[in-house]
């Protein structure tokens, strides 16, 4: 059985390499490479696996699972500049990728063992990206 | 292969124990244990997987699906009382993965044995379920 | 300039009349006038009609509208039996246009005079309505 | 990781078969045998499963996902009637299914080995498909 | 009060003047001129606006509209190829803003005059159109 | 009749004064106060009302329009910085009223005297904005 809670942050972002040009930086980066940086409405659905717990026919209270994704998730990342104000981007572009794999690890280490975790992130209501794991 | 219908059902409910105090029931449920019950737009997407006709280019007829739905789902749930209408709720707390785990059981008897069943369940826009059988 | 905040509430209901026989009640509320209620996921959009303040850039602070929402709407009807816990709906159907006619009158009164208020309701995805004032 | 490309096409199809009597037509493919024709607003998610190339933080850089989708399948689909214009359905009957199957045959030769490749099309806001090969 | 029902309904057309040449047509209406039609998924809002009757709490049944809409919307226009089968466009382009212009006509014939009466219309999700009468 | 196309754009922002102090900027504007910014996926419908020209059966032709917003809604502000990119936000705040105020005023020069504008603007889900003119 999956389960799954919805939550929405509003982040400014530019995809970058200190290490590369100008030049190549737009030529793989394009317009998301704006110095002065650009940004998105992001929509994170969280998906917990686990068996129903016979009584409370819940596999997990939604209440909680949506406080934890409010302290691990929203207010880590809403109403914040990824690569400024994040530390967890400092050495890391700040691509869809890279948010929703940092956001995996943030969530599982808060997450009992027995439940499996998948996260799904739109970036844009066109660019979607899904992540559960190695 | 799979495909997908697509149905709504607006029903009322409650969850709570009979066997548990007021306390814990509040404890447990929040505001989903008011006694005079409160409600929901459901929304439930049942997908089928399985090879396509080569008749027809079908895998399934999703008009005859979506009269199996109907029989099974729709009528059953529709502007009802989970708890106080269906006797499937008799003795089962009608949470959403109990909802999802009692229609998929309806609708798996009435499909050929070929086909595998997905279900996926929004209770509202930010709590998802998702259920394909063990 | 107008400006929206929308919200989100889950209640049930039922349609009829005292005053009516099961059988009139039947012929016009339909299945609407289940004696155990359904429900719904009701979305509302608040619409506020003003000028620009120059200082803020604002028409209202959505903050403070999103405040003013939660306690005259969304504590008052959210996971309620708009029938047995509303004294709104004490001597009155508790049908959408009754809902939305109810929501803004008990807006208005918290707005500034300055200010047009307009209301859009979602019960369902197809059944939509819309209010401001007379 | 699995990163997604959503698109749209337009187009006009209708479902029957030459070898089969009107009769049999009808009461196989209803009014979707409209000797005229019909039409829909298909929207296609395109998504793709690799690792994450740690010099970029992408999967694919879906710029170019959106190019190699754009002549695959929108120019191919777009504004065109399946049945008359598409030599993919001279001989296959333009089901939602058969369309799937023929844009990820179209789309898998396109794309590096390395990636897996899944499509997920909305005929209508009620009938979806899936399909990720063999 | 306004009150709404939605409906969708997919058809094929094809915009073009007979009295134009080929030239004249692709220069106007570009793709949409394909002379094998393509087609959309027409999502249709239908807007009444007035009273609610106090004994109801309705300002129109809207399952009453919902069967009006039926049978002069829905049944004229669902899996039909708008050019070809449908005598309101035999002499006249079957543009969205057309299809809105035929479609209140005919709503309008059928509805009280205490009614004032708007129509929404999807054509694609970003093609929006708008009619409510001289 | 009124036409519409849809469209969306990706920015950064940050809602401030200069000639406040710190504390104040943040007691009004609280987290949309960041001094490194955060960012929305806009989306803004564009509205004309006008006649229906009797020979194309448009109001305005939508790829005409959809060119015209490309040019002054799209490039200026898509992936921009509203404060440091744009030079229309110099001297005022960049929320979304004052976005849509001038939009409104960019489009309104490009147009017809005969046609009315309407712009809406979505800043999040929850957020929406509207604008016709004085």
């Amino acid at each position: 059985m999956k389960v799954c809670r919805r939550v929405n942050f509003n982040a400014a972002h530019r995809l970058y390499r200190k290490d590369w040009s100008d030049e190549k930086n737009d030529a793989i980066f394009g317009k998301c490479n704006n110095p002065n940086f650009h940004g998105h409405n992001y929509v994170m659905e969280v998906w917990i696996e686990g068996d129903i717990d016979p009584e409370t026919g819940y596999v997990i209270d939604l209440k909680i699972l949506k406080d934890i994704i409010k302290e691990e998730i929203v207010e880590r990342f809403d109403h914040k500049n990824l690569n400024l104000d994040c530390s967890e981007f400092e050495n890391l572009i700040p691509t869809a990728e890279n948010i929703i794999l940092v956001s995996w690890n943030l969530l599982r280490s808060r997450l009992d063992e027995k439940f499996k975790l998948k996260l799904k992130l739109w970036e844009t209501e066109n660019n979607i990206f899904e992540y559960e794991g190695l």
